[in-house]
């Protein structure tokens, strides 16, 4: 357990140097993506909407440069990756996809009157990486097509990040998610079939779980469209909505409790449901999701009281606009049923601190996330108790895991890095003029991947369209660093990475 | 080095019970601290100012309390102190001498029409914590006893928490200080002369600055009186000054220059003096001391030339200011030169960083402490070579020490629990109405001990007083908090602590 063990194919000593079986992969990528952009395009098409040219054009532009990626590097994957070549993998495969996947926001007739390539770019970036954040306003009368794409990044980004969070996150060691390491990722020689099972398994709940988001949603009045939209972008948590209100406008029929319960269903973890699936019903009382839920009861009970004894709110809707907020911004989606940000200050200090909390690991959701505060928790109470019997000894535990010292120091790297990115993204948002309250929390919203941020710009009743190009370039780079985990991006910049 | 030692006489494993030596000791403080309430007493005497009668009767309460303690536990400190008193012993004297402190603020006429308790409280506390955020507005034309008391209280919490950094806090292995352990914390037996002799040098070090810095005042202008208050709070990095402006007033014959020369000597370990002052004058090229000074010249190199070629000033003024106003800060002193909010987000956000930073341990000064950074980039360091190679062997060094598991791991710690604190406090503020820049920026400079915060309340132009009573006691524990190296507070928290 005390250090990241190779795994076939995905990370294996390879003899094969240089980028190539990189490029290979990232290739097969960008020709998926192509695919996918087929189905706004025929949207676009269906509703009569011009758009449908943008994505056509995208769609032959990174399906042409994915193939020739993967046609000129062919058999480059026969011995699998090596340890450097994984880490290469993951930051180039997410931002080629998000490079492409730009293309039809900067080339949609829509985009010609307003989007600027950092735009085009920080709304594909949000899109992917689940964020929800966006520079676009007037969505309900935007193209189709468009709605749709934003909603099929965010499922695809979510599905992305749940695979790399079971296979590669764990190998490679980053932020203590080896404590997740499954048994097949010690046994290189069973854990292909294993892995390919699992993550078949995985896909097919996730597209089941999608399916049946859409269909509650519109069972319950959505207008079809618009089902299909917060469908995809309920169960990836990613919170990007066809209308400006977000969930603001659907009330009736309880149809913001089923959102919640579907954001939650996105923050958990996804092999449980795997093991759910399989008869093993008690695999769903793990620690993370106990912690979770706890956490979610206390402060949706607390808030949810507050709302109502300020009567601000009747109680139902006191209750609901606490459940669907709180567990928005936890589960790291970013829908609003309400402007919280006019619940007063302490709504706002409330809503900045679970800014960066975040759901379960092997999650579509973003943030610091549950297990790596457990694990500071205890790590802190062995603190305290060496300072009051320096000579006792103290094992520690994760629920039925024993906790190494490697996995402890992961995890703290991981606080100390995070913490670091988040005063340097804040300050230099600020030194791109920003003001405190746009910087501190567009920083936060940004490497958590909630989405929307707070005060008068960028809250949950505003966008980041009226930021400058610089703060979009700024906070794309942070929600890429906070989606993959800051670790896989940020070794890229340590010069021994590329030497030998 | 891998657990705390006992030292003779403070902490010693003692046959006796219960907070006798505790009281014992305690009340010897709060005779020490009727005793200085002297000075300001025969100040408003010499002044004619008819607060003398407040100083009067506090230090007449204070000595009677104080003689009471001592006189009835008389014999109790015999067989020295326990790890468990100890620990009690620090919260437990910096507490009554903030209580006490804050009745010549509470019983002054110029208090009975503004101080409520809270108010008093607070004066004190950021007085004897070395913060420097005030309450008052108005000091131009205060009662000189109480601007001397104000300069007073940061003088003796100044060489209060040097004694506390060199001997119970390495002892009781808060925070990474266990690095700092001298050879003499080790043998017990040579330990009290050792120590002893320590603390007389330093007490005489600290003295003469002292002496120095209100002579130079003097001589470069100040008035008698302003030179007094502004050399016990310049070299104590404490901040309180006789004039709203703070340094603004002060702009001729480079007196600013030398205020920044002061306050960078009441941020350096006074270990070191003792050294110096012994001939080894290479002791003061110390790795905190190098690391600090290389921090500090790139950052007002970048800071001043910014301000220059912006034009806000001219030359010598923007490196002045930029000077002036950023070791204030980083050496948690607090007086300003000019107000820094104005120069724009990107200052307003520099500033708020530099907040948490923080001098060297084993000085007057607060915040987290450059060794902590060192540690901890040390840390991280390592962390990202055993991604690169798992398997290979991470020897940790800092400077000349090696630096122990135990050593991260109880500077991990205190980052954990410092920004667990400020999140808290931040949220905490917010509740009780605080805006989010008063509340995040009040949080910061309560527990970093700095002075000012920022935004148009609390900010370098502004002072604490418009704030509510529930924050003024917050930020009050705050500041304790901090200036107490959190552990030594937090740790009568911990249930444990009070069983057995």
């Amino acid at each position: 357990m005390n250090e990241p063990r190779v795994i076939t194919p995905i990370v294996a000593v390879s003899a094969i140097p240089g980028v190539a079986p990189v490029v290979h992969l990232v290739g097969m990528v960008l020709v998926a993506t192509a695919f996918m952009m087929l189905f706004p395009m025929l949207a676009d098409l269906y509703y009569g909407d011009s758009d449908w040219r943008a994505f056509c054009i995208a769609s032959i532009l990174s399906a042409f440069i994915g193939a020739v990626m993967t046609f000129s590097t062919r058999g480059a994957l026969k011995s699998g990756l090596t340890l450097r070549q994984a880490f290469i993998l993951t930051p180039m495969s997410w931002f080629s996809v998000a490079l492409v996947s730009a293309l039809p926001f900067y080339l949609s007739s829509y985009g010609i009157v307003s989007f600027s390539f950092a735009d085009a770019f920080f709304e594909a970036v949000s899109g992917i990486t689940t964020t929800g954040a966006t520079v676009l306003s007037g969505l309900d009368n935007a193209p189709p097509g468009m709605l749709l794409w934003r909603g099929l990044l965010q499922w695809m980004g979510g599905i992305g990040i749940i695979a790399s969070a079971i296979t590669i996150l764990p190998a490679l060691g980053i932020g203590g998610m080896q404590l997740f390491r499954t048994e097949s990722s010690d046994r290189s020689d069973k854990a292909l079939p294993q892995i390919r099972q699992i993550t078949t398994t995985i896909i097919g709940i996730y597209l089941g779980l999608t399916v049946i988001a859409i269909l509650t949603y519109w069972l319950l009045g959505m207008r079809l469209f618009d089902a299909v939209v917060h469908g995809l972008t309920s169960i990836s948590t990613g919170g990007y909505s066809t209308s400006d209100a977000s969930f603001g406008g659907w009330e009736a029929n309880g149809i913001q409790w089923f959102a919640v319960l579907f954001m939650l269903v996105g923050s958990m973890p996804f092999v449980l449901f795997v093991r759910a699936f399989a008869g093993e019903f008690r695999a769903l009382f793990d620690r993370q999701v106990v912690t979770l839920l706890g956490f979610l009861a206390v402060v949706i009970g607390g808030l949810g009281s507050w709302l109502a004894l300020t009567g601000q709110y009747g109680v139902e809707a006191a209750f609901r606009h606490a459940a669907f907020n709180v567990v928005s911004v936890i589960s790291t989606t970013g829908y609003a049923s309400a402007d919280y940000s006019l619940w007063g200050n302490a709504a706002i200090g409330l809503f900045f601190g679970l800014t960066f909390i975040g759901g379960c690991t092997g999650s579509t959701s973003g943030g610091i996330k549950i297990f790596r505060f457990e694990v500071m928790a205890i790590m802190l109470r062995t603190h305290f108790m060496r300072l009051l019997y320096p000579r006792g000894v103290f094992p520690r535990a994760y629920g039925q895991r024993r906790l190494d010292e490697d996995v402890v120091g992961s995890v703290v790297a991981f606080f100390a890095v995070f913490f670091c990115c988040y005063a340097l993204l804040s300050i230099l948002l600020m030194a791109v003029g920003l003001d405190f309250i746009t910087s501190l929390s567009g920083a936060a919203t940004a490497l958590s991947n909630v989405g929307p941020g707070l005060g008068e710009i960028i809250g949950p009743a505003g966008n980041f369209g009226p930021l400058p190009d610089s703060a979009k370039w700024l906070l794309s780079f942070g929600m890429m660093l906070g989606r993959l985990e800051l670790f896989t991006i940020l070794i890229l910049f340590v010069p021994r990475f590329w030497r030998g």
